[in-house]
């Protein structure tokens, strides 16, 4: 069955982008370093751990906020599978080169289903930290891949915002010379069902 | 010369201890799960991390709220080193078992030179999160010695806050199956020390 994932790039200080996001800086001030390990490493373990989400993904879900900066330099979905946006505003569906935006507004758990019954089996990763918070919230998240570059942003989105009380399992933590990647799955436990639903 | 190292466990959230430190729960509630790679892991990695500080330590920095709830736990100077208390209230000098509390009403600036004479050369260490998050602000940091817990706390005092700018350098990773220990070196360029002095 598909697996929930959250697969960000993160600073050390907990921010998946800096301060300030806009349409203008999506990444916000100085988060665009967060992203160096995939287009400016020659790390064969970068390399690697970037490469090998690609194939396991079966859709994507994304928040509103990272669909209104995203869309500009994605020029397309931003991986080619069905992507369903997380909005308030009904919209037709958007058919971009590489697959088609479809907008849910009747809540994360909707636009859940819908990316399992599109993904075919494979997993089904969160854009947006906003959105991401929510699904963790919600105790519907089975994994967390991590990307953490040490680095010290001062603001921006955080992924985690009062989530407390989860106990996660690291199962693998990789190190290359610029980030430490890092999977950690989400025990479906009752006590952090009980901590999500806080 | 000693260089000055922050050394804490770190919950995947960013959290030194839990919410609600106080005297009678020094750690914060959950806080505590924070230091089991300590006393409850067979590890040998991480035996041979945690014992590997203590013979470069000279001398140890305290924050004043740590002294305070941590003097009943300890029972002695936390490490059997000069310790100095970072505090706005005058106090003759509090000999231990182990080592001296002196206490230090004039600045972190001024401790860590009182630190430095006392380390005969070895390291010194920061203790508490609102000193060590000044002593980093201040650009006075050398080095950064994580152990990061896959726990999320949900609240509690931050390592991290407000330090924006700062790139760090990861000189080790090693991961055991409990945490991940992270050693970071704070470069001292102009860069870094303009976002420090923010």
């Amino acid at each position: 069955m598909s697996k929930l994932i959250l697969a960000f790039s993160i600073s050390l200080d907990g921010f998946v982008a800096g301060p300030g996001v806009s349409v203008d800086e999506p990444m916000g001030k100085g988060g665009e370093a967060l992203h160096e390990w995939i287009f400016q490493s020659d790390s064969a373990v970068d390399k690697d751990m970037a490469a090998e989400l690609a194939p396991r993904l079966g859709a994507v879900l994304v928040g509103r906020r990272t669909f209104d900066v995203g869309l500009g330099p994605w020029g397309d979905t931003p991986f080619p599978v069905p992507t369903f946006v997380l909005t308030h505003e009904k919209r037709a569906p958007l058919a971009m080169k590489s697959g088609t935006f479809t907008f849910v507004t009747d809540g994360i758990e909707s636009a859940l289903d819908q990316a399992r019954a599109a993904a075919g089996g494979k997993d089904i990763v969160v854009m947006g930290a906003e959105t991401a918070r929510q699904y963790l919230a919600a105790g519907l998240v089975d994994e967390i891949v991590l990307q953490l570059v040490p680095i010290l942003l001062g603001g921006g989105p955080r992924l985690f915002d009062g989530h407390g009380g989860i106990d996660l399992e690291t199962t693998r933590a990789v190190v290359s010379p610029s980030v430490t990647h890092l999977r950690l799955s989400v025990p479906k436990n009752r006590a952090n069902a009980a901590a999500a639903g806080k």
